[in-house]
């Protein structure tokens, strides 16, 4: 007998249909002697039918407001998904946010869970009983109902996971698990059977939108094994699991990509301490996202500062930057949006030599340019034009094989 | 400076621009020195809405969970009004019914309340802040939602203003108040400026659909004066009050009628002590409300024994009484819907005589055969044939010169 705590998305829960055949699946598993607890998240559609009555009202309707009228979606699905357990002759109970006793800290909109108290819930377990929860909301020290923001259902499911002490936390989605590429790009691309957390955090912030990279951390922290798989397929998905649970380890895991980055350079810039801080600071007082950031050797005492930011905010970071450059009497401000990053993953790169030369030749040899590099103890990223995507993530998919 | 609660049901609720309109209303008041306590219903039709979705998936939904459903109706309400109080400048704090520690019994679907806990709402309204608590719905001692069954809304506004000591409990509905009988049939009829606990409940009893039977009930036990007006128009309304606060007392405040009752008769049962205990013990033994219960002296050790039920019970009451008639050796069961029942209220009865007298005359002026006679300290009932109820209550309306 395990102990599951299994997330199921607005899509899957989309529809009086989805609803039922979720109640089927979980009833199975019960029948097989597990003790499973679902997470829901709102129908799909039902939260932004919610934010458009909202925005009808007020424009910027009050945050915590906000969190009592959305986090109703939920509410509606735990009762519905419950009714549909008792039809099918099975005994389940809700647990609203509060009910389950989440609770975060005060921040409306993306609150993070600080405590939960599974006492209840294992009791209803023990009794047999599936134990319904509505993902993505909680409740802050004053009984304010908080919700932890999009992707928040996930980060429920593994905080629930690691309170009860679950055997497994099963995300289940729209995908079948995690590729070792964008399947659009690269038909070879495999399922990956295993992938560590580290790896699945690179993965998923550079753009693999599987899992809510908070839920990645959270799952890391507690180390609970996280599955991501089809709700509507059947099939063993991919286990995100501890790197020492993982037997065969790949070099590398996968190769992502992001073209929504733009680069930005103040040029000639004096080469003196402080500036990288000045620089950043107005970037940051924007609340602009600084993803890649490289400075190379000075010369007669100038030097280039580059950085990249998401696409959306390069016109405001060169205006922000303006009367800086003016300030410091660097030369001038250049941007470019033409620009996509492709990153290869592995925890395999720390034990072996020669990833980033097998990487570069191969990109050399299909006559791809790269403009910047940047490399952690897992991964290593490029910037290169946006044209040679597709070409760029094909060519290291194959170069390191991940199609065997 | 004054303490109002003030509940809005679902159609004063029902489309944004209504919900605007309340919102506006609520900060004149407090603007002039007020303190308001807001209660609401679901926007008209989200109820209904969201029992379509539990009946699509469960014919007979747990009681439970349709409760953890349906209350998420006035939760969306609470979080839209309290935006809309925002847009206007105002601050304004939502309570679901668990918030606002509306603590009931466990009766899913018609719990009743058994506490409320008003500080931290009274907090808030020391702050300067409108409160907007969820009507219709609490917490049982287990931390379940519980929901107070029909017009239940208007029992929370009243249990609120007895816990917060309120100077009134208004409920704004889309009547401007009680009449004196149904202005549909008699024009002249007249709104009452007052009227005592005692008499809405008899008049609310009867069939005049302005306030909830349970809201008056309370409002009585806790003396909270009680204030029913229009949602659309301005106007006094008519305010339920303790007798002794009624200056000008008139000696009768209504006529009633209810064109839902039918008569069941069993003929020829022997007059023997328990005969109408074990008589309207099968009927309540099926959940059938008894209302008029009438038996004459017996004749020959033989009686009639006739009483009253909903018309949609006569069939099911004359089914179950029939093999008692034969174990009782009684003639028969006979039954008859084509029957109204006209009532005249007025606490002044207690000190005039000659009420009935009055009431029978004008009757049988009209040619109108009364069937059954009932009476209670402060009112007297008849059935007549359903064809004259329009006569009959415009011939008591006049005879007792309401329309002054």
């Amino acid at each position: 007998m395990a102990l599951y705590v299994e997330k199921y998305g607005g899509t899957s829960v989309g529809s009086v249909e989805r609803i039922n055949a979720v109640a089927r699946k979980v009833s199975a598993e019960v029948a097989d002697g597990h003790q499973v607890v679902v997470v829901v998240s709102a129908m799909s559609g039902e939260t932004n039918r919610l934010l458009a009555l909202a925005n009808e009202i007020n424009d910027h309707p009050p945050a915590r407001e906000l969190d009592v009228l959305v986090s109703t979606g939920e509410q509606v699905t735990i009762a519905l998904l419950c009714m549909a357990f008792d039809a099918q002759g099975m005994c389940a109970r809700s647990y609203t946010g509060a009910q389950a006793n989440i609770r975060t800290d005060e921040v409306h909109g993306r609150a993070r869970i600080v405590d939960i108290q599974g006492d209840a819930m294992q009791a209803d377990l023990d009794k047999g009983r599936v134990v319904v929860v509505a993902g993505f909301q909680g409740i802050d020290e004053n009984n304010n109902i908080t919700t932890l923001g999009r992707g928040g259902s996930d980060t429920t499911a593994v905080a629930l996971a690691a309170a009860l002490k679950a055997d497994e936390c099963r995300i289940y989605t729209d995908v079948d698990g995690v590729y070792t590429t964008d399947p659009r790009i690269v038909p070879e691309a495999r399922r990956l059977d295993q992938v560590s957390f580290e790896e699945m955090l690179e993965l998923a912030s550079l753009g693999a939108k599987v899992l809510q990279i908070r839920s990645v951390e959270f799952a890391s922290k507690y180390a609970v094994p996280l599955r991501v798989l089809s709700s509507f397929e059947a099939g063993k998905g991919t286990l995100i699991t501890s790197e020492e649970n993982i037997v065969e380890q790949p070099i590398i895991s996968g190769i992502t990509y992001n073209r929504d980055e733009a680069k930005v350079t103040v040029r000639g810039v004096p080469d003196t301490p402080g500036i990288a801080h000045r620089i950043l600071g107005v970037i940051s007082d924007q609340h602009i996202n600084v993803d890649m950031i490289i400075q190379n050797i000075s010369e007669e005492g100038l030097t280039d500062f580059t950085f990249t930011v998401p696409s959306a905010d390069m016109a405001k970071s060169i205006k922000v930057l303006q009367p800086l450059v003016k300030e410091l009497n660097a030369h001038e401000v250049v941007a470019d949006d033409d620009l996509a990053k492709i990153s290869v993953v592995g925890i395999g790169m720390r034990s072996h030599e020669g990833i980033a030369t097998t990487m570069f030749k191969a990109l050399s040899e299909k006559g791809i340019n790269i403009q910047m590099i940047s490399t952690s103890e897992i991964k290593i990223s490029v910037t290169i034009r946006k044209e040679f995507t597709e070409l760029a993530v094909r060519t290291l998919h194959a170069a390191f094989e991940l199609e065997k």
